[in-house]
């Protein structure tokens, strides 16, 4: 039988795929079945512990009317054999934005298993009101809008 | 030479002591020195990644009168052989105050090198207002204070 999660990033793509769903099912596959599991929403209650304390967070979660997309950006990753843990920024968009309405930081830990890699711990919170510029912003250059000087 | 940390408990321990003691460079000997390390500090702000990112953020941290005292409760841990998870709750307590007067979140992510365990990422975010109820309530119990019925 094939590991479900070959790599830490194929574990990581199901997890953001079971978020986007809003399926508990695929969400709860994702998470290792074990008492040290640890789960923090960004909203910032206590850390919840164990598989049925993290899976009842997520039905929270799901609970309510996401109509949001996740995508995690300036990932770092600090992987060994049998751990991995990847901090980045998640970028929320929500539908009918234009551009990116809110930033979540995050912490994402997953373990090797017998059966493949799998999420042990999630730390979301809450983080900057704007992304990172990736570039000098045009003022900086002197410009204004697209003209050429 | 003995290594600096023996065991990912040595690491934090140091990593609280030069917290308290608001002293940067024992604080920065925790952490290691490496392109991929990365510190999130509660106030939100964007991830700090990599020794000179993460130096200036305990800068700024210390540069403040703090006057806090630190205690890392409820902790979980993951541990591997070469990478180690820890998350809890810091309970803040300011002096004077006779309570508990915050609570923060926190991952701590350890590494085993050839120099012993050192700090790689730490993400903290605001928790609960309240500590975990360790014991139900006197007034669950019908009783007030001590006495006994």
């Amino acid at each position: 039988m094939p590991q479900r999660y070959a790599t830490p990033d194929e574990a990581e793509a199901a997890y953001y795929a079971a978020f986007q769903a809003a399926d508990l099912d695929a969400m709860m596959d994702v998470w290792l079945e074990h008492p040290d599991i640890v789960c923090m929403h960004p909203v910032g209650g206590h850390l919840l512990r164990g598989y049925p304390a993290v899976l009842e967070g997520w039905l929270h979660v799901f609970a309510r009317e996401l109509d949001i997309k996740l995508e995690l950006k300036h990932v770092v990753r600090t992987v060994t054999a049998d751990l991995a843990v990847h901090s980045g920024e998640e970028h929320i968009t929500r539908s009918g934005d234009t551009g990116v309405s809110g930033i979540i930081r995050v912490t994402n830990v997953y373990q090797r298993t017998l059966d493949g890699w799998r999420m042990v711990q999630h730390h979301a919170s809450p983080g900057p009101r704007e992304p990172h510029v990736e570039a000098p912003p045009d003022f900086l250059a002197g410009g204004g809008g697209n003209r050429t000087h």
